[in-house]
């Protein structure tokens, strides 16, 4: 089969490869019909994900058509269309039964990480029951693809760990796919106000299609002050950070309120200040999380009842065998306004 | 009256002070029966709290007798026997309402800080209705001294912040004062370990008597290690930070398990690193908070239904006439082995 | 002035009365400018209130403007426009603290119940400090009126206790005015379906158009049935009773899912059979609630960002003069459509 | 093997039957090592549990050595020493991913209901996984059979359900062995009060022996008026319900404070009276809950590191081959004053 493997820091190829097979109790073979690309992807590439080692096929997001199942696995049976879940979960280790997949035993991030991923004709899901979603029927399969990592990142990171509630003022500290995300599912909760921040007009534009209620270019180093005008001088409910570097950082910690809570997205490569000798006495909370998609289910049903369209992330559309143009469309977002891009098997 | 009186760095002096007057609708003026000293005060006296000017009468704990109140005060009347609160709460204000007196818009830390404090033999009291309760019949009033400050601020930004439960596993950074607070009112819920880490063998053994179920020495840097091993190497739920530099909250990073808290009660001067390049996925949360005082009743009820003996905190005991010499023990822990002092009007 | 004075039983009167004047620590004198009538005052006219004597001034809702204030009332000023709560709260008494203002132990429904109302020219409010909301500038008056009860109620009773959540199923039984409230203010959490059962078809009618997903008229007594066939067989997770009757309690009962909430905002006059031989052990929750207004800052947000619009509520409009015929077209709603009527000062 | 099995109503025998088989993915054979007889057991022998037909093995609680395991049983292999949880779960369907065991699609109280249960000498545990906890080494056995059902029964739909906090007021009504299952883990949250209500003073007795702050004996018919008497007229926070009958749930009704929870634990044949028209106003909760042991490896922890002693539930000690006897001191427990019997194979 095609697939689209990691060969070392800047190299990828789309291969030939052997269509993968049930090795362990509760894997499934699935058939992929939609995938994409994600920005961790392009970590990989670029080397800083050393769990990922060469020779690894990328790709974490997708729909499909089971396959095959292991004896194990009762919830799903071949011809079944499936939502795979970025994040594999056993359902039984304490991580687990907590609703912390992201941390689970033997699973977790390891599609297209630690075992090949979705960037293929074929895949294995391993914890197959607790790993899929059935696809309901009539479902837009597309915006399900949305489904299996960006939505719930935005959600579960952003949004919930960020307690945004109807009339809270919101922060979204990068305008980027996740960041988009976490402004279209935190109007689930209609918040007052959510001010998206970023140094692209571009994207700042899409961000006040998608809802935000302002805007603000921070590339004049005037974004804290700008946001304490917006909010009677008092900060944000939620600064919700979606860059994952220490300036952006810190730009949260001078936005956030009395009371209020810094929840990170970013995925960080180093540490950062933190300032305590202001912060300590300000009641906040600093959140992180590794999507555990446990919001995988309710995220479903708020797109089948259409309160959120997650198409709308979604730019470019490409064949498996178009896969490194995908990928040099994604990579080059500034120039073509990339945000979510859909690859079809 | 006689009056601890704030002189600039370095300096204080047992003066003598004309007696405070009502000013404002809803003061009382109490008739200080039993103070007592804040690590906070031994702050100020190093010029370290900006808010504090010279002049100003210090103190911010204690029980008293209301002496005299303004017509708008409800609730108690001259006679009435008083727990001070060290934070003053309107109860009006966007912040008292959502129960974060400690950012009361007219009130919060302002005693002994703001305005004239409680180590004299007389203090006028804002918001006397929302800021003093009433002590029971037959209660131990040096126990309550101890609910003015020190109580509700391990357990509110410890023990409620590091959402300590039955069965979990809690590590206390610091065994000054404020830490052994932390850990005597951590019992209220039950933890299956307390671990309590700090660099004075004679405050891990104060600890061990008050219910620390492992302590460490931290001076041999192997602190991370050793509670790894105590916690099969994953980490403790809750990490609480007793101290306020950074190493030490370098150390609670270093301690936290995934999913689990970092509750940070010290009072920082400088700002800290912050790991978020490992912590970022994590799934943890850092919490801050200057004391709200919300947790006074509920305190007082565990008190007075014998669940914590707050008096075990005490240490010393003073006159008022004496309260130099209290400075003095306070101040030299390490060698007096002081953890609370009462001084007595 | 002029007021709307209940005489007992089935008599009421628009009469001549002195105005009122400031009686206690706290008290403001609001002139009225917009006031409305409650199914509750309906209620007193039956002679179901004991609470409320005849000689009353009826009215609990209303926007106006500060007259007077008690020299301890520091949040107000004459000349202040205002939203009157329907709830007095001292904000400082056990309950208050709490944020379960409706049972302030010198507070709680008060007004146009154990002491005049607002259906008057002017109007005494107690501990105004926390029991009046400045109108922001530019405000809509007329929608403002609909958070001194309405909304609140509907929200905290029956949305609040309800859990309504992004994603979830919600029945409301009753789509009178505070059935239709609840209705406005469940979809600020993007529920996947909200079902409301009524007898009137013109009152479901007005459902469909503020946002129910599906009406269940409930004359043939199948609606039990009806909304199982609505949700895969299992029910919903939150049933809302807004009637009041024991044959509505126990519809919730039937509809309910396991895991679910009936969340009871219905004023009963009789106790209802609750089957405990079929739901001892169905993990769910039942809760009642008069209306605390503690989240009126957030509905006033979440009105002033456009999330809501309450003058949806409003279908007829009267002056003070002719508040006899508003109490008639109000009264016999079934016929006239009315759900909230406007009296104007 | 040897096992004890239900007949019909009013029959039981102890009888010769073939040793279970593997028989679905997920199962595991596990040999008794000892078990126990639950209040639910007399109820199946009175005929009042339809679920359960003649020819059952009865029995859903113990402790026990893994036999053998099916091969998608990945936490477990023979030798293994395991608590069995009386709710079998699969950790897979919707209702086990939100913690609510009790209703697993494939699981719930099967085992002595549905399949054969633990008083024999081997039992068959589907959905091993998930449903067997591994014991610690030198974990003291007989303790741990009272965390397969009594435990976390009283723990979850009790303490949990109730919300009993530090400082809070708590009345159990019914002193039977899962009233004091309460009142033992009511005591890991250090409420202020524990109110524990019985019409047996022996029972009271052991209450007080076990921690009630106050013993009532309701035969009087006066319990109401006293536990108003014991909370200064307002009643409890928490009123738990652990017997199952309507006058007990009436009794809890009146003994609930404004703001409080009736958590109901007890199993009830027939309807209730809800009294709505004086609890509408109450801004109580009613909960019930079938017991899902999610707590489970909470309560583990606790009675690992002596936080409770469930060995004080134990009062008689039987051979499998005494099982009947076992049985009849059971039900008897007026006169023999039994509460749990630890029965060893």
């Amino acid at each position: 089969m095609k697939a689209l493997v990691y060969r070392g820091p800047g190299l990828k190829a789309l291969e030939e490869r052997p269509k993968p097979v049930l090795l362990k109790p509760g894997d499934a073979i699935v058939k992929m019909v939609k995938t994409t690309i994600c920005g961790t992807d392009l970590h990989i590439l670029k080397g800083d994900v050393p769990t990922c080692a060469p020779g690894r096929i990328l790709g974490h997001e997708g729909v499909g058509i089971v396959d095959a199942v292991d004896a194990g696995v009762t919830a799903f049976r071949p011809g079944d269309r499936v939502l795979i879940s970025c994040i594999s979960a056993c359902g039984k280790c304490d991580y687990c039964r907590r609703g912390m997949y992201s941390h689970c035993t033997t699973g977790g991030w390891i599609l297209g990480n630690g075992i090949d991923g979705t960037q293929a004709e074929y895949v294995r899901i391993p914890h197959a029951d607790t790993s899929l979603y059935p696809i309901p029927p009539g479902a837009d399969e597309e915006a399900l693809v949305m489904l299996s990592d960006i939505l719930p990142t935005g959600f579960e990171c952003g949004v919930l760990n960020g307690k945004v509630a109807p009339g809270s003022t919101v922060a979204i500290v990068g305008a980027g796919p996740i960041g988009l995300a976490t402004l279209l599912t935190a109007q689930l909760y209609s918040p007052a106000q959510i001010i998206v921040i970023d140094l692209d007009d571009n994207r700042l534009a899409v961000a006040q299609r998608f809802g935000a209620t302002q805007t603000i270019n921070s590339k004049d180093g005037n974004a804290a002050e700008k946001v304490k005008t917006l909010t009677a001088g008092i900060g944000v409910d939620a600064a919700i950070e979606a860059v994952g570097i220490p300036a952006t950082f810190l730009l949260c910690q001078e936005l956030v309120a009395p009371g209020g809570i810094i929840a990170n997205i970013g995925v960080h490569g180093q540490k950062a200040d933190l300032h305590l000798e202001r912060l300590w006495s300000q009641n906040i909370a600093i959140t992180t999380r590794l999507v555990d998609t446990v919001s995988t289910p309710m995220l479903l049903k708020t797109v089948q009842s259409n309160k959120i369209d997650p198409t709308r992330l979604i730019t470019h559309r490409f064949a498996l065998d178009q896969i490194l143009d995908a990928y040099d469309t994604f990579a080059r977002a500034a120039e073509t306004h990339a945000l979510k891009v859909i690859i079809t098997s």
